[in-house]
């Protein structure tokens, strides 16, 4: 019984301070992981709808809670707050991380579309209808998604920073025309999107299956038995195709443009 | 693309205040699938150390950490705070619960020892000698398994009372008696415990694999890849054979001995 190394991260320089197209991607495929464990542990909950509408006071519990929750954290360029306004100083001592990105892309952020995306669009597709009453857990569970959904896009920083990187020639031009449509053009390969919500499908199925001793491991790869998992692993490739690459592009883009300013 | 009901637990007991020891039974094995992905995502992290010595102030980083992020929880049996003394009153308005457990159930807690468990004993098994600096993330990551483990452990109070309801005949005497060891015999079932061990060290298996698109989902029930898989399979059939079923029957224990006062 000895513990595995765990694997570096693309912000975890350690010695060196250069990214790697490799590390950032191995980073990316582990926080599919991330979203797709804390997707299922939300499907435990049913909708809980009043835990999201706005009290008297202002602001849902939802708000409340990630309000609070959010202290502590978010040193990291992939972290980012969801109420900065408020955000309170850091009460945890930190290492430095190493700059590996441009001091702009701390202000590169989509956590308002991500925000209004997982509560108007995810959260039906993913849970049922119903209220039983545990809204401080419901939103503890919902803030676990928006938080991994929120790192893995803005992981779209170093992304963005790796691809300069390799190829400034390419990415020069329609940085300073400003033109972001180019920007996305080369920013996009259909074929390795197309992998990517394959996977994330495959990891909803083999993550969210029920382990019982008696059945095969393999059977679960079929589409027979998705209607026994504990999130439809189409809804996990639909919010990979809708909102997560889509968004991490968009974050890409944005961090690009300013990139020689 | 259509939500899957969620499984009642054992505490929603809906319309009907009746426990049954096939709902306890689901909400532990759910519960298990909790435990594996919180270990797998603390895995990310290596030790960590620091987080965990004392500092000048009094109490380390986890011990802040928890004693924040506690608030407004704890409203149900299960849910016991790990820091009571300063719990604050609950933030969040919530639906009562069916009063399922006796009122002492409230006072049955066996966080002190799952707290030295985790950090002393369970921690260095699955996590990687280092100290990447992330703290803040990382004592989240241990609440998170805290958390999933006492929910878990606590749930004993559930399983001890629909015990009792089934054959108050044969928990009668040894309550009266406060025969610990009759009761400790009467409540284990080592061909049960046998195969919550299996289940769970297949679970950490199948959860803990790297999935990629090439691998057949097969492959993985052997022994063969525990290697690559996150947490160890074997770490999490010693967390339950030597301290999550042990702490359980404890808890049960501790539950029925005051059953009849």
């Amino acid at each position: 019984l000895s513990p595995h190394p765990t694997r570096r991260r693309a912000m975890d320089a350690g010695g060196g301070e250069q990214l790697s197209l490799a590390a950032v991607r191995d980073q990316l495929i582990r926080e599919e992981d991330s979203i797709v464990f804390a997707l299922i542990e939300r499907a435990k909950r049913p909708r809980n709808t009043p835990a999201y509408s706005a009290a008297a006071a202002g602001g849902s519990l939802a708000e409340f809670f990630v309000r609070e929750a959010q202290a502590g954290h978010y040193q990291k360029p992939e972290d980012v707050p969801f109420f900065s306004q408020d955000l309170p100083p850091p009460v945890f001592p930190t290492k430095g991380h190493p700059k590996v990105l441009h001091p702009f892309a701390s202000s590169v952020c989509v956590n308002d579309a991500i925000w209004k995306m997982y509560f108007n669009e995810l959260l039906p597709l993913f849970t049922a209808d119903g209220d039983d009453g545990n809204y401080a857990e419901t939103v503890a569970l919902d803030f676990a998604c928006l938080q991994a959904l929120s790192r893995r896009i803005h992981c779209g920083k170093y992304v963005a920073e790796v691809k300069f990187k390799d190829a400034p020639q390419d990415y020069s031009p329609p940085i300073r025309a400003k033109d972001t449509n180019a920007l996305m053009n080369l920013l996009t390969f259909t074929a390795v999107e197309e992998k990517v919500k394959k996977r994330v499908e495959k990891k909803a199925r083999i993550f969210g299956q029920n382990v019982t001793l008696e059945d095969s491991v393999g059977k679960q790869d079929g589409d027979a038995c998705d209607s026994h998992c504990k999130v439809d692993p189409k809804v996990l490739s639909k919010l990979y195709d809708l909102w997560v690459m889509p968004l991490t592009k968009d974050v890409e883009v944005e961090y690009l443009l300013r990139h020689l300013d």
